[in-house]
């Protein structure tokens, strides 16, 4: 535990916000705050440059909120991902300044911003439909420090779209491609560009795509080379990974 | 029964070519030559376009030169594809004049060539791995009677190599890609030209390529419009249904 | 850019019916009408032979009711592929004349039809559970100039209610066959004509139909020559190639 | 355990076939003979009308030959499927007059036939490829007491073939019928009879075939009534049923 | 046609049931009646023993009753399966006498019954819900004629009740076993009757049961002998091959 | 039937609990009660250490409630699993004092607690949403006799985090372990501990998790000995072995 | 690192077994000793219960060897598992007392045997082929100090050959059951006994048992209480976990 | 094509070393070499920063071979991976100073050493079978100029192993995490770093390892942060994306 947050903890007693049992927990099992049903991991962001983050699937709105609270409390930036409208209405009855991201459906408050990295990050998407998940990488991403910019709609099918924007994407740090279907657009992407390309696939499509696994399966067999995958959808993985590639790159 | 055929089985029977018993059960049974192991559809060619066509695998050696031999004495043309050279010696000692392709794994006999079509079939492959698999289609196309452009080696990791050679493409009445791994290739000319693309999936890769199943799903989930699909390495599919389209084409 | 689009820009600007702003970026970005979260393909049409077509699913009926303005404004025919009748509702309001074709789950409005092919496509269906995907495929071969005969309800368990139907289906310049299940309807018809047979697998069925994956690896298996397959239930995609290959036949 | 086999059992003894140890521990434990590694179930073939079968796969050739020999000398018929020449050479040394069925990879010897039923069934095959399973299902079913008639090559890539042979295939008691790829030929007979018909999907084909796979979901979701399917490529598993429903029909 | 089909058609035009128009057309195509979207196969019973039957899923009510009403009208006897009571409500108005039979989901309407087989069909269940499927099975098998003795819920997790029930289901001519789970009382059963045993894996259980294909695997690898399997809650399909056997025994 | 439970059954006779048809039956098919669509299993107990236990799914209220009744008459305590509040409330008009856990979706009824063992159970789950399928193992092993110790949010993101609780982990004579997504925590706890380790896959997650797989292919193929694995989200399962084992453990 | 093992050392450095650099860096970092391509978990024994075994799948001969020898120096008793012949031969000239068991293809060397533990674990196997995993089984459960009875070849098809052995699986502490095809026995057995059941799915079979998976799913789905599941083919796994357990129970 | 290309071609010219014919082509199609199988793509490395490497698979030793020594005449760096010892040594003959890495299946030749990077990539694995796959990674990214630590054999069945390494790997600026089985390494290295992780699942392993599937799953659903997946056994393909990373970040 880091001096700082000992003495955040001693003044959050003098001022009454916690009673002497708590603070005596917390300086106790340092690195967790246990709610028995949930151990939040505390120094996360210390350890591994991104902090705890709250997957609000399978929780009820009352757990993320209180969750959420305890974050906020000690000083967490607060993220909830796969967030629908109830879950923010719990949340925002704890945190009144949590703004919602409706299409990327996440929910965040930061009291103090986290570091901002040089450059920026591309979130390259091939259709309309993939635009969910691209704006949770696209909100995650910002939410850790990042300077983001949209490439929207530049599917294979047509590529002269994609051609058209090229510029903007070889000035990335790193590029997330976000497709479903058939995936082509990570291999085309990753064959034009000198830069780490993580792929996200999506489950866009219907019939053989299989839920996306069709895409899943294009990016891992891509014949281009620098470009690697993360779980169907999860456009917040890839915003992580690609955060912590960002904010150690030499930017002239 | 066209009488053409019934006038050669006559004379066959004249000249001692074949004896009482068999020109007479062809007679009574049209439309099948039957062999016990094997029962030759004799008017396949009439009525789809396509003659009977011997898929080796699974057979003999043996078995395999007995029908060729039925075959080429009926006047089908004759092609036996998945041959390995075993096989050939064996239809070789029955037909010498019959030639091996051996990158193809086929044999091909044609006392009279099938009628040419005008115009080509383009064949693009995506990788040096893939040949095989096109080079079953170029045979299959060839002995159809259709010309054929070779466009090899043109995969989206350097879509330069392919946006060089369009103008080739773009002239073809149908298009044949033969793409292993993500099988991008397929979606990618799909949306550059105005032309059927069939699209053959190879088994050309490792681990999550699950002998060429990544390649399928990305075809058959092409953002692209215009693409068909036959199975996986099934060069002589493709071929077969670009020669339907290709022979009544208008070529101007 | 071709000059007839340039002069419709041009009196769109004089007319008041787009701002300076607008026309000036679309004589710069030739191709590509965009709407941030859309970037419309504005000359498919010309270099596939197929328009932007709108896949509804995922987008909100917003979003596609202004696609398709945006597109009717420039003058491309509008169909929109899985749209539900709020889909509709939504269109309805921007362009009154809309057509909805409830089993296809199709919109369609087309100010000039597109040019009529000569022929016809054969659209062939199993069982009365695959008629909405057959339907898909009758109204999109229908926008895109071809005339459709429909055969519906054929499938192999009475297999004299197909082979009634012979001459319609042979006379066709190219054949759909749509069929759920164990999908043996594409093997039969591929086995009786000599023209090509696009199959499209169906999710009709249950257990070990595994949502249409029966069907589709039937068809992919076929032991009959000429059969491509497309993605499950995608009669879309089966009129697409089905109207390449049929715009191009020599039609006596 | 029935007064024959006890009698048997004690001539034995007298003879000195057998010592007083094993006659004394077979009297004990009935139905079963023990071999360590084996336990051979002596009445199966009297509780479920088929006797106890060596399934070679996975057993020592040494194995096979002793489980045949103890069989054969407590006369029970025996039958070894899926054995290759090896064990047939080890089996011969101890039983020489056992047969062996070289394509259907059986060895049979029979010193009393089993009881014959009326009637036959037909063994229809699809193509050539698929022999090896439609003898296993031959001979199996021969070996139990049933006539049978083969249909060999009637796959529906050329529905004439096997329209020419309905009249022998109407005429059977059951039907078995083999086929690999796409495995339609067991649909399209299941529509035209009125006799059970049992599917036995092969292995043959290859890319998405996924080694029989294709056949067996065809035949699992056929839209012909009567139709029931064993594991892919056993024949032998057709056979038994088939012979079960055989013996109990009425032949008029 | 039958002569007696001729003679009813005949009545029907004279008593005015039906028009000029449709009973010229129907002499013209028999075994065919066309609603469009639907072609009645109208000779199946005699053709294949069963009478063609409404498969509801997919159909809207007012299609199923139709057909329904068409089918009684005709003579032909009614059975309409997955069909849920807003179905049943739709056919009632047609046809006021049909029977709902709710576990079933099945509707059922015989002006006059079919041709009773002697002896007796066991649908045995392994669970409480695997009842849907077997209910489904045994309205099937009494519409064709069967007799059908129940013996449900003796799963293998308490061999006891199973062995206690061996008699009746002895007796049997044929046997379906319905199971989902781990489908073990199908092997269970198998190895201890000489009759045929048809399996029916449900979709019963959850996790790795991948909705039935836990059971169904393991009825086609069953070590016993004279086993068969249909689709998962495939119980219509298992009662119409029963019945084509059962139909057909010798029955002292 | 033991002693005790005749004397049972002749107490509720002359009491008039239960009339003399229903009694004479129990008395002649010991260890079932039939309820027409169930079969009680009433001597599972003694049989294999776990008495006979209601899975919800698939049964109505209504039948769910009827057998818990009738187990609670015949001394059976009652466990039913897989229970929606409507469930509980019909078994609460029959049994008012059963208690109902809304997490794990079990209800309970004992009237007398079955015999506890020494020692404890740990349940160790990943995350928060796993905590549902934990607290289905918990009720079943308190159920079952068993003291419980959870330990709850422990993945291995935060390893830390199960370090802490390792010697609460390391005294328990069984241990469950409860996660979802990547299932790592299985493996890592069977490093750590000289313990059986029960892995309970669990369907937590999205995309390429496909239900649970992900989790259960982890635990299949733990690098840890001593792991063993139930089905996902089987959370009564894992609890049934371990009560097996923690009855019959020296506890010191 | 215990002080037993310290001392140890210090007697290998004095007698010139080992060198002052490699006792030294053993003495640092305690509980690992390494090769460069391997790092022994020295410890393991302690830890978990079960010691450090060497698979020796994808490890070439010697370096097999190495590992054991070096295990053999340090005291920790070897076990080789999925060793061929070949394996032996190189282990053999390190270790000429190490003994090979060829059926279970494992090598082992104990210069001290573990602690016996009482009672004995059953090892229940369903077919001859199935013998090689219940070998594996029991040459571990051997190794780690339990006392085995075999209990081989008695499948459910023929039920009775396993009643007849009831009493000795009754009386294990543990059993474990190794089946393919449909593991039907896993179950069969759970439902007759009150101890811990644990599942060795087999690949033995062929078709749709995909290398074990049907053994696989069904066992996972057990409706039997008490039963879990290790890998397929992974005798050695289930040997593991039934000794940890097989070592703490009472043992009257 | 850069002036110095340019410059060196026609000093190749002039010195005889390509001909008129050959110069001029290149000069035509600047960035692609033809040799009809193959078309080099030369200025791969400028354009993505990892030079045209050759997938030996699929193809044939010669073919390899003749595609190294063009690629070593144009001055590009040669990597082959996959290469057995007969391609190497079809390739030592045209280049004999190129080297083996036996291990790793790859042959490297460099004239020139590409810029080295700061900083280096840590290359963790879990098992000794894992390290063919692990040294395919470090060849790579050592030809690809940076610098690598291996730490091998730290898999978390021993995690104390890990543990002792981990500053190590701490001190990496790219970790590649290498595992088979159950693939838990990348979870817990992931959660334990500060720097981006790429997993790379092996095959290593059976049964319900599907190839590789297992660790694959497990990676893709990790619930650490900053872990994204390249293809089952990838080595190389994971090495590419960390030096892309690693060579562009800020080493202090």
């Amino acid at each position: 535990m880091e001096k700082a947050e000992i003495i955040r903890l001693l003044r959050q007693f003098k001022n009454g916000e916690a009673g002497e049992e708590e603070i005596a927990e917390r300086l106790m099992s340092p690195g967790v705050e246990s709610l028995g049903y949930a151990s939040i991991d505390t120094d996360r962001l210390a350890r591994t440059g991104i902090p705890e983050v709250i997957y609000s699937s399978g929780k009820s709105p009352e757990q993320v909120a209180e969750i959420a609270e305890r974050m906020h409390k000690r000083g967490i930036p607060v993220l909830a991902t796969r967030a629908d409208p109830g879950v923010y209405r719990a949340v925002a009855e704890k945190i009144p300044d949590a703004e919602y991201h409706e299409q990327a459906r996440a929910i965040v408050y930061q009291s103090r911003k986290l570091e901002m990295s040089g450059g920026y990050i591309a979130v390259v998407s091939a259709g309309t439909s993939d635009i969910p998940v691209a704006e949770e990488a696209v909100v995650t991403a910002e939410f850790l420090g990042n300077r983001v910019e949209r490439v929207y709609d530049v599917g294979v099918a047509g590529i002269h779209r994609l051609l058209n924007k090229m510029e903007l994407i070889k000035g990335a740090g790193v590029i997330i491609v976000v497709a479903g279907m058939e995936g082509a657009l990570a291999s085309v992407v990753g064959g034009l560009v000198d830069k780490p390309v993580i792929g996200v696939p999506c489950s866009t499509g219907y019939g053989a795509n299989f839920g996306g696994v069709s895409a899943l399966l294009a990016m891992l067999n891509s014949c281009a080379t620098g470009v690697s995958v993360v779980n169907i959808d999860n456009g917040f993985g890839a915003a992580c990974q690609a955060s912590l590639i960002n904010h150690n790159l030499k930017h002239e």
